[in-house]
């Protein structure tokens, strides 16, 4: 058992003050984000923890009672944990759509991989359309988009005429294009640190699927 | 409707083989990861996705059937979505402990963050050393970490010492220490490109909670 350290008193009390005065500025702060809006979502960068961190939105949505819905577009009939936990306990709530065909080393086939893409995408307009659903993520569609399987301005017009205000789409990937970050309004780019991969060890239930 | 775009027979040939080829020098990379490993996995950075990606991870164990559990070091009784899903449907697969009272400056009480953090610890350590938990997720540790409320080498002499060779250990947080950093197998850094606070939207259901 850890013993709590003793603090001084005026030690405690310049905390506390700093504090009331941190908070105060924080409150005030905070006063002016007061807007509620559907958000274009990116997370790109080579570092872990972009479909990851996606696929924990979905989850608050559903723990929120939010109708939600992914689509897939590198991931085919993988048994990953996602797919099987989002169709097997929360199927009424969150779309699983796994549009993907392998990766473009599996598949060899550029004209497969572009149907595919261009699939995956026909389903994610459907989805965004319908104002039921509160969040839709087009899980590696950054993906398609970097290597021109999916035109970027097309899905941006899309974006701008037909994304209902309350929607949330993620667009998660490597290589967001310019075009997405810019239109965007919340993005963040996953940097490798350090990744075990290159210590021998390989993908593990889990962490990565 | 989309319609497939036309692909020259000289492009898609090209295309086959440089994916074979990729393919090829792929399968050979792949085939000198053969490790499995309980990782010390770390999300850091100013970033949006840190604690998301952590309970994304969670999730992927849960649907592989694998026991886990969550400390939260700052949330205390926030009614938040990862809290709800995962004590409402996964209570037998997922243990989950709010030890936190809240952000420093709600708290305004040095002593009281400090034993707020050393239980949180003192809970996490039972968690890591029970060799059935496959993944502990450290919920914001790294604030108590950089805060000094928690001693950095004390966790990771533990963690070195203790910590069941197959059992992942996920630390989130900002300012996650250089010593941490260096001892962890997996570290990705969040970088803040666009942050819609700034554009006066508050924390929306779904997406930060």
């Amino acid at each position: 058992m850890t013993q709590t350290r003793d603090i001084a008193p005026e030690d405690q009390a310049r905390h506390a003050q700093k504090m009331a005065k941190k908070k105060a500025a924080r409150d005030r702060m905070m006063e002016t984000k007061t807007g509620e809006k559907g958000l274009v979502i990116v997370h790109t960068g080579p570092g872990k923890g972009k479909s990851s961190s996606g696929f924990g939105m979905i989850m608050r949505c559903i723990a929120h009672g939010m109708p939600c819905a992914v689509v897939q577009f590198i991931k085919g009939a993988w048994d990953t944990g996602e797919r099987r936990l989002l169709t097997g306990h929360f199927g009424d709530l969150c779309q699983f759509h796994a549009m993907g065909e392998g990766f473009t080393w599996e598949t060899q086939d550029k004209s497969r991989d572009i149907a595919a893409a261009e699939a995956g995408w026909e389903k994610a307009k459907d989805l965004i359309r319908d104002p039921a659903i509160r969040m839709v993520l087009l899980d590696e569609v950054n993906i398609a988009l970097r290597y021109g399987y999916l035109d970027a301005q097309a899905v941006l017009d899309f974006l701008a005429a037909e994304k209902p205000p309350m929607t949330h789409v993620v667009l998660t990937g490597r290589g967001a294009p310019e075009a997405l970050v810019e239109a965007a309004d919340l993005v963040t780019e996953m940097a490798m640190v350090k990744h075990p991969f290159r210590a021998g060890i390989k993908a593990q239930p889990g962490v990565e699927f």
